[in-house]
């Protein structure tokens, strides 16, 4: 077991190395690069939509899946860039296929890249794609106990959207309590209410994601 | 990475062979074991709460999570025998963490243990527990896109749940879509609506259960 581990290790240090390659060309470039990270059906897909309505910045995506396009086509039919990664059963993106999708977009007209994660809680967190920030997609219908239960991401994200939240009315969902874990998990982390499909909530997610664009670029 | 992967086959060979030293215990004890697998919030912990309050057989639960004791005190409130498994960050449940919690537990006092694996609806796939069953459990809420964009669970599934169906009217959800693409992968699965905290499904679920245990012991 311990071989495992060593290589292990080295795998992901090569990785690391990659992720040091695109944070280089992001930096060149003044790209924020976004990692969207929630279980399948959080609503990831939804809130992307949502921003294209809303931002006055430019952005492509790219699409983790472990099948099918669909959610790359959802996102093209805007009009927007999207590149799609299928891992084919793998349960995470890593550095070395965000790099390769690197080379399908046109950096030079990009403000912002998204990058949707395959839908997983867990293992997408412990991958670094060179991205400038991590943000959980949490749903309401997933219940107030997920940032204890799953404490890794909500413990480093640079923010939290709290999505489906219409669907407060019909569910048992703690928000105090799921508010007041995040804060204990991350107490400086933007938590952001969402309705994507109604627009809800968009608007302080885009200036969020502007005000960290400009940072950058200073 | 050659090496990364021969090293990965040997452990998860070794890990099969525990999963067929559980087999073998169960076949002599007569106990029937399923694998719940889903998201997080998917429902798991509820279905396994009113399975409770309709059962005719004796269960166990053994609780995979990757941190706190909330779902394995929830069914201990029950007087259900439960054990906790803690992976510390791993993202599915494998083969010899599920034989230690046998040593928890009464087996000659037992017809069925049904494992909750971890939330998560990739990884938990590709690990064989020595169960008879995979069940997949999927909400309303997660969307009806999911069979096709996650195929390995519902492929393998004995059964598919699909909880929340309370939430139906609020929610875009395809039904009919959802089912289809269920039978595309696996014509025959069975496939059960359900609200467990109303109890909707559960007497057809208890029912499968009873006639999969019944099948083992003949």
């Amino acid at each position: 077991m311990a071989k495992t581990v060593e290589i292990k290790k080295s795998v992901m240090a090569a990785d690391e190395k990659i992720a040091e390659k695109i944070r280089s060309v992001s930096r060149e470039k003044g790209i924020l690069i976004i990692n969207l990270i929630g279980s399948p059906g959080a609503g990831k897909t939804s809130v992307l939509e949502a921003t294209y309505k809303a931002a006055d910045f430019r952005f492509a995506v790219i699409e983790g899946d472990i099948a099918t396009t669909r959610d790359a086509e959802r996102i093209a039919l805007l009009g927007v860039p999207a590149v799609q990664i299928n891992t084919h059963g793998g349960c995470h993106l890593e550095a070395n296929l965000v790099e390769s999708a690197f080379n399908e977009l046109d950096l030079d007209s990009l403000d912002v890249i998204f990058i949707e994660n395959v839908g997983n809680l867990v293992c997408p967190v412990e991958f670094d794609l060179g991205e400038d920030y991590k943000v959980a997609v949490n749903s309401i219908p997933e219940g107030s106990d997920k940032p204890l239960k799953y404490p890794h991401l909500f413990h480093k994200a640079g923010a939290v959207l709290l999505t489906k939240l219409d669907l407060l009315p019909y569910i048992s969902f703690d928000k105090e309590l799921f508010e007041s874990d995040v804060f204990k998990l991350n107490p400086r982390v933007s938590l952001i209410e969402m309705v994507p499909v109604q627009g809800k909530g968009i608007e302080e997610w885009v200036r969020l994601v502007k005000g960290w664009l400009e940072e950058k670029r200073r």
